[in-house]
This record gives C-alpha cells, structure tokens and sequence, in this order.
C-alpha cells in the first residue's frame, strides 16, 4: 500500500496554486480558457511540475503536462483541467489535476524505477468556450478538418486569434495527437456536480458511463386572443397547452422505467406575454439525457408525444425537432471495475454514478481505456462560487487513484 | 314600426367618416385617445351632427355629443365611442356611435315632436390610455377628487397635458356629471369582441352584465441547477411546478361550475431561461372574470391553491397575490328584457352574452338604467386589424335599438 499520508498536502498545494489566478470581483473564479487568467494558471502549473522534478511543458495548444518516468514508454494519464466557467467554483478540473499530481507523488515514491511513465495533465477549453472539449479532443486525434478555423465563442472571437495572442497555434492541434498504443489509460477525478455521493454518504464515485444528450425544441401554434371575450370552449391557448405537456413529463418518464433518465425544459417562451392576451405561440426546449442511446430517443419521442396530446386537445399546432445530439459514451468497463475493486479492497466506500455532464474522459476514452472518478459536491452545487468539496473526500478518491494505478503498474511489471 | 331602411346609410356614414383619420400605416386604425387623429375624428363628427340637424357640441372633456329634442326635457343616451387602442379595427366604439346616429334618425322620422330628448354621444378615452373610461366616468359623476391630477398613460405623460394640448380641461369633469333623473336610459351598440354570436348564428347579443376582472400574480422560487447532474428526485424546478399549476386550472374552473367563467395565463417568465439550467424561478399573471364577485374570488383562490399543491410537490416556494380587481356590473334587468322582447316579437335572433370586455355602459349604470347589445364579430376577433362585423348584422342591432327607443318613447306618451 503506497503512502497516503501527503496526498491531503498535494492537493492543497495544486488547488491553492490555481486558485491564485482568476479570483473574479463578482465572486468565484472566472479562468474561461485563453483569458489572461488561465494562461497564468498554466504556467503556475508548469512550474509547479518543474518544482517537483517532472518533466513539465505548455504544449502547442496550451495543455500542461508533467512527465515521470522513461522517455520512450508508454505513459499513464492522469488530469483534467483547469479553466472554468464565468464565476465557478474551485474545485471544477483543478481537483482532477490535483489528485494526479497527489497520485503520482505517492507512486514515485513508491517505484523509483517504473516502466511505464506517468503524467499528469491539464487540459485545454474543457469547458467548451469554444463548442468543444479542445485539449483532449485535440490528444485524442479527434479534431475534425475545418474546426479549428471555424470555431468562435459566443462573442464571436475566433479560437485560433484567442489562441494567437498568447503564443498557440491552434492549427498544431493535429500535431499533438497521441499515437494509439502509447497510451495506456487515462484516469480522471473529478466533482460529481450532483448530490447523488453526499446523499449516499459515499466519499468515491466511479461513473461507467457519460450520458449523452439531446436537445429538442417545440414550438405551439394557437391563437391569441382577447382575454375577457373569448370562451374558454373556443380557446387556441398555446400555453395551456404547452403546460398540460411540460405538466405530462414527469409522468412519462417514470413510465419509461429509466431511473437515471433527465428531462429538462429550461427555457420557454411566451407571445405576445401579456396579461390580458391568450397566449398565441409557445416555444419551450428539452434537454434529454440518459447513459442508454435508446432511452434519450424514447425521451425524445415521449416529450413529442405529450406536446402532440396536448396540442390536439387544445387546439393548437405542435412541431418538436431536434436541436442537437450526442451520443453516450461507455467507458472502460475493466477499468471501471478494478477501481470499485480496489476501493471495495480498502474499505473506501463508493457508488456507481453515471456522469451527467460531459469530461475529458469521455474524448479520452476513444484513444485509450478511461476511468472516471467523482468526489462529493456539497449540495450538488457546482458551476457557482458555492461548490465545495471536502478535503478528506477529494484525499479518498486520490487514494483509489493510487491503488487503481499500483494495479495497473504491477500489471506490466 | 319605424322605418329601418335607412339604418345602414346612416351607420356607413359614421364608420366611413370616423375611419378617415387615424388609419394606420402598420395596419388598422390608431386613434388613441386625446391623439391628433382622435380629436380630428371628434371635430368631424361634431360637424356631421350637425349636417343632421341635431344639437352638436364637443364638451370641456372631449365628450361629443348630438342632442334632439326639447332643450329641458330628461334624455335617452345613446352611444358609445369613437377612440380606439393602437391598430386597433373599424368597428369597435365606432359602431355604437353609428347605430345611435341611424336610431335617431329613425325615430325623428317618426316622431317630429317628443316629449324626450335623445342623445348621441361619443364617450372620451374609453380604451383606458389614462386608466379609466374617462368620459362615462365623468359623465356618471364617477371621478374621484384627485384622480385627474395624478392620471398619467404608460408614457408617463399626464391626461390634464394630453387634453390641455387641444384645448380641452380635465378638470372640467366634475363639471360636466348629469344631474340624477335628467338622464332617463343609456343604451350601447358594440361589436361583441367574442365569437359566441358568429357560433350561434344570430345577428344580435343583449348583455345582462359585464364581467369583473381580478389579475394575480404568482411567483415560483425553486433552484436553479445544472440540467445533466441533478437527478430528477432531487430538483426544486420551479418551471415544473407552474406547468402542473397552469394545467390544473382547466380542472379547478370545471369544478367550479361556473359556465362563464375565465381564467387566462397570459404572461409567464422563466429565470434563468437557458436550455441546460433547470429553471431557479417562475413568474406568471392570471386573469380571471366572472360575471359573479363571489366567482371571482373563488378563482384567484382556485389559481393560488392549484399553485400552493404543484410547488409542495416540487419542493418549490410560491406566492400568490392581487394585483387589480374591478367588481361585476349588472345592467338594468328590465331594459335588458324589454330589448329582448323587442327583438323577439320583431322575428330578429338574439342571444345573451355577459360581456367579458369593459364598456361605457358599465359606468353609465351607475346613473341610468343602461342596456348595452353586441354585433357579431367575425371570428371573435378585436383590437385587431381583421376585426370586422357584418353590415346586415350592424343594421339588426340599431333596428333593435330603434324598436326599445320606440318602446320608451310610448310609455312616455
């Protein structure tokens, strides 16, 4: 059993050394990726690696990679990332990387001489500035042609000028796709963003799968008409008819049977919204999500089907089309299962729990066999200056990291 | 019987002269109240009362009115008004002003010398640009003391400067009251506004009553969180918990057992309002009428209990509270069953319609018995560009007019 000992002290010093940068006026921390702030956490994170003796790099697309181990092997990767979104929290990615530099440490100490290499590695643009997972995307060799000159953020600022001024070139995103083979797995921790382990009372997640997702919007078409005037047997309400269906979902998914399905209408709105009008057009979006393809195109058609109902029996048009879909991704289930093995074996208690946001490992996943590793998020708050993350929990999945890792090392032995 | 042939000259003539100003170059006719094209309306029509012969004057609010008859005998109004809302159609006030105008005519024809006046006025701001039905308000003695100082329209812009403009004095309302008894009956032609006649198939509508109206408001505080990591059993959405509110009220009004009732949810916010955020808050306003105060008042406890039990099953915060009432108005019952036997001994269908829309005759009942007769209007649509009513029904209505004017003159023989 490796030291756990200075796992807590390793953690504490990547998460401290982040957090320097980017602390926003408004509260939280805004590092969105290529801001002045996350270049600087960057190259802390650079030194940071130096300071520690690993071999440590800015690559050309802005990942940060610290290297142990023998130049020509094949390597192990532990990480995330480390910019956020407007005014996160602080343990969004920077945990992630901070448990793999724990975990490295506790090996090193452990294996003078390994065969494999370790490193640990900070992604780029996890967060999706610019519509995709950039980073490990771009390791993963799943940059497609044409991208990197068509992607811009919401402002309209173009990746490859944001890349520019800070010294990237993000047309080298082909150039640094790993070779399959030289990678022999990719093992992520990170906040469960969810409430699922804190009301388990569990301090390790393991997730098999990232769920996929899609997104449909439905628009209703009735009538408006003069609130006063119009009886209520002669009404085209397009949003009565928009609740009866928004009503009619929690009902049809338990009809489904799909415990971890999620159906969400965020956004909705009304014309012309004014009081004294019947609503004359509705138009509300759903956001699908299970780890099973076949269940998100239930929920799809389900979330059609209750607005059709209720359309018809209000007398309004309904029209529901797909906005966008991505597909499950499974990780490794070997993977997957050796942690629980090796959690189970320490007695660290943990819970299986699908990942409902999206993470580097599921872009690592199709270079590589990846794991996926949650601690507890308090509340389930994340994305919010209030997310917090127990220190003695985040020290427990660094541990199951460890041991996870001294398997696969002892593996190759 | 009075002669009815020249009934759809004489309303032509109104609706055609009337529509020369204020049409609209988006559509539709706006003739605002105290606008230029208001005021030009008023002044031809003063003009036009006066090619016929009557007593014609626009009074010190703006009120225009044409009087026949002996100078101190008590009068019989009829009317309506000639200001609309934005884009707003040809016939709505006009028509009532119209159909006075041609039941005059007709019984002048048939009386030379009465022993009553009759009246025909164009009531001011009845569309409500300062707040209120400002020209039967007045006339009725309906104005509190103060309230003309303090009215101002949406603009900001006060009613005693809109008026000033055109040499009108709002302060003049108190002055221009009727004396009790001088006035013996108020009678109002107006386009239904709804499609309850259209869908019986008769040409006229009497309303026993106008509608009260109550608005609420209703704010949903849940929490808003990410849309993929929070399980359904653990979310407060607060998007959630108003449809089912909205989708209950259909089921609440049918308990109720109130044929007539209304109730609209006509505007609805969402915050955040972004697909992937499961909505923090809702806000939503209902507005409900009956032609019963009791009704009412069941209603707005209707919303706010279908509310309260949506949000406690979504873990959900909510509030409900009144942001206006009007209180029910009945018409006079005898001179709403004399113009139904009128219209039913003249072989003309009729039906009775409570009106679900304010009218000047709602005020006038506070001084006279008041009758207030719809014409269809095709589609139930208002307010609009596409309102439109049929000539051949228009003429039914003031021929209805004619015989219950007839009927009042006899009695007072």
């Amino acid at each position: 059993m490796p030291d756990r000992t200075l796992l807590p002290e390793h953690i504490r010093a990547v998460l401290d050394g982040v957090n320097a940068f980017g602390a926003d006026p408004m509260g939280g921390w805004s590092r969105v990726a290529f801001s002045d702030a996350d270049m600087a956490a960057r190259r802390w994170l650079r030194k940071h690696f130096e300071d520690l003796g690993l071999d440590a790099r800015i690559d050309a697309i802005g990942n940060v990679i610290g290297r142990w181990g023998p130049p020509d092997a094949p390597a192990i990767l532990l990480g995330s990332h480390t910019d956020t979104v407007p005014r996160g929290g602080a343990f969004d990615g920077v945990f992630g990387v901070a448990a793999g530099v724990a975990a490295l440490m506790a090996l090193r100490a452990r294996y003078p001489k390994p065969l494999l290499a370790i490193e640990v590695i900070s992604f780029a643009d996890e967060e999706g500035r610019f519509g995709g997972m950039f980073g490990s995307q771009a390791l993963s060799g799943q940059i497609a042609p044409g991208w990197v000159d068509a992607a811009h953020d919401a402002d309209g600022i173009f990746l490859v000028e944001a890349m520019r001024r800070h010294g990237l070139d993000a047309h080298a995103a082909h150039g640094v796709a790993r070779a399959p083979g030289s990678v022999r797995a990719y093992i992520e921790a990170h906040v469960e963003q969810g409430p699922v382990l804190e009301t388990a009372g569990v301090p390790v997640g393991i997730a098999p799968s990232i769920t996929g997702v899609c997104v449909t919007r439905t628009e209703l078409t009735g009538q408006a008409d003069h609130s006063g005037t119009t009886p209520m047997g002669h009404r085209r309400d397009a949003l009565a008819a928009a609740a009866e269906a928004i009503a009619a979902i929690p009902r049809m998914l338990a009809e489904l049977g799909a415990p971890d399905a999620r159906a969400t209408v965020g956004k909705l709105d009304v014309r012309p919204n004014t009081p004294h009008t019947i609503p004359g057009a509705v138009e509300f979006t759903a956001v699908l999500r299970d780890g099973d393809a076949s269940v998100i195109r239930a929920l799809e058609e389900g979330v059609a089907g209750v607005t059709a109902t209720a359309a018809t029996r209000h007398g309004v048009a309904s029209h529901t089309e797909r906005l966008s879909w991505l597909s499950p991704a499974e990780l490794d289930p070997g993977l997957s299962n050796l942690a629980a093995r090796c959690a189970s074996e320490a007695g660290i208690g943990y819970a299986i729990v699908p990942s409902g946001a999206g993470h580097d490992a599921q872009s690592m996943q199709a270079l590589c066999p990846s794991a996926l590793l949650f601690a507890p998020s308090r509340g389930g708050i994340s994305h919010a200056p209030e997310e917090h993350t127990d220190m003695n929990d985040m020290a427990e999945v660094a541990a199951v990291m460890v041991l996870l890792l001294n398997r696969l090392i002892r593996e190759t032995l």
